[in-house]
């Protein structure tokens, strides 16, 4: 089992008491630690200070949760070259009963495990996706934040833990495609890209926003746009994107197919360039 | 802060890896004490035993939960006239990610906290109620379960803290009033009982199912129906329902106003003669 680190000191547990224990009331981020360094930070960081303002609690400096990863990874004897951080951030310890005003002394915990890029032949290859029966409840008021409230993903990716697909898509109530349970969706019609908005449901991934920027920047456009799942099947090409793998094909999902198209081959390429290693192929 | 019992020893603490604490994954409860017994014991066990059906937590055995919550009761020296237990259940400390098989070994917390009755004027006058901002998702997989990821109600309720309201309305995106923020709420229109459905967001509180039952059991008609807000100034009467405090009319929310009753003070009588005594005026 993992340690947890708060203040410098290793931590095996939190207050039964504590409001991300009792209600999920609180955030996290899980980021990437590549060459030592953290990947995509200031997107985390941005992220999880909408979250903080959502859910009114007072966000920790910058400067202090960057000390408590690299303190994380110290201390647990991680290896920097490739690992993978978690930082959690809660309400804190406060009364019974759902209100409360500011939380002005969040739980800050962190972690620090080691990982291991994915295999080479699902970046060549594509991976196979489920299709999950559980929906993403629609018009939440944290759609998009990395709240601690993550039932729908733990019911969404249980359904194909005996499977063993590597990833399930998620659709909401109206048969929308909007994400992954653990990464973001594009999609690839006529040479043109899309994601689906997560503004009703749904996790904005910290790489997603790299690729739509990414590729913007490069002046490949990318639109925000909802796919059904009636037009899944006729997408030319699929692929997710996650902080800790970078962006991967979609070969299947369910009984539909895709091929590992240029399109995609040019994304991973491009995000190779902008310290994606994971993408390099 | 108060203690919490597991096993029948004190713990203030939880393994920080814990899936309740790292997801919400689990579930909780939180019991009426009166007169040394749990009230409405079999209501809080079906709903939980639907909990965790849904969530594949195996379900602790009714009589290893009776124990434990008369053990915190014991342990903590909460008197038993009149006091609150609450009983967490988690999927347990599991391995990272989101998706996991049966959880065979929950985490199992029993806390048991000192309660006052609310003054006779509540329930003499009725309550004053806020009208939410936050809105409760729709289609949410755990409708109308009591489960760990209460963020909506964690916002509602916070919205109110400052101005003081006992309790707050809250409305799915469609301009439906679903329940408070703690309660189930019930609506009089012609002398017709009813209340709105949880089967696409809510909470199905336990005295909720005990108001219903107990009227049709006395032949009054109570209809499950949605209320739109802009119907809501037109009902005659308006009440709430809770574990801890039994049925208490509502005098007014926002700028909505209503008289407490003959229908509203009826159900109450009858509740009082239905074992839920802080409805006796």
């Amino acid at each position: 089992m993992a340690d947890w680190f708060s203040n410098g000191e290793a931590v095996g547990h939190v207050d039964a008491s504590d409001r991300g224990m009792q209600y999920g009331d609180g955030l996290f981020e899980t980021i990437a630690i590549r060459n030592g360094e953290p990947r995509l930070w200031d997107y985390h960081m941005d992220r999880l200070a909408k979250g903080c303002e959502l859910l009114n609690i007072r966000k920790p400096p910058d400067a202090e949760l960057t000390a408590g990863v690299l303190d994380a990874l110290h201390q647990s004897n991680t290896p920097t070259a490739y690992s993978v951080a978690k930082i959690i951030v809660t309400a804190g310890t406060g009364l019974r009963g759902y209100g409360r005003a500011l939380a002005e002394t969040p739980t800050v915990l962190f972690g620090a495990f080691p990982a291991l890029p994915p295999p080479v032949e699902s970046y060549r290859d594509g991976l196979q996706a489920a299709l999950c029966q559980t929906r993403l409840a629609i018009n939440s008021p944290a759609a998009g934040l990395k709240t601690l409230n993550r039932l729908e993903q733990v019911l969404a990716r249980s359904e194909f833990v005996a499977t063993g697909e590597f990833e399930g898509l998620t659709m909401d109530a109206d048969d929308d495609i909007i994400c992954g349970t653990m990464s973001n969706v594009f999609f690839v019609t006529n040479n043109s890209i899309s994601t689906p908005s997560l503004a009703r449901c749904g996790v904005d991934g910290v790489m997603r926003r790299h690729v739509i920027e990414t590729l913007r920047a490069q002046g490949i456009d990318t639109q925000i746009q909802a796919i059904n799942l009636v037009d899944l099947k006729n997408v030319d090409e699929v692929f997710i994107s996650n902080s800790q793998f970078g962006v991967m094909p979609v070969q299947s999902c369910a009984d539909m197919r895709w091929p590992v198209g240029n399109t995609t081959r040019n994304v991973m390429a491009i995000l190779a360039d902008n310290g994606v290693i994971e993408c390099r192929q």
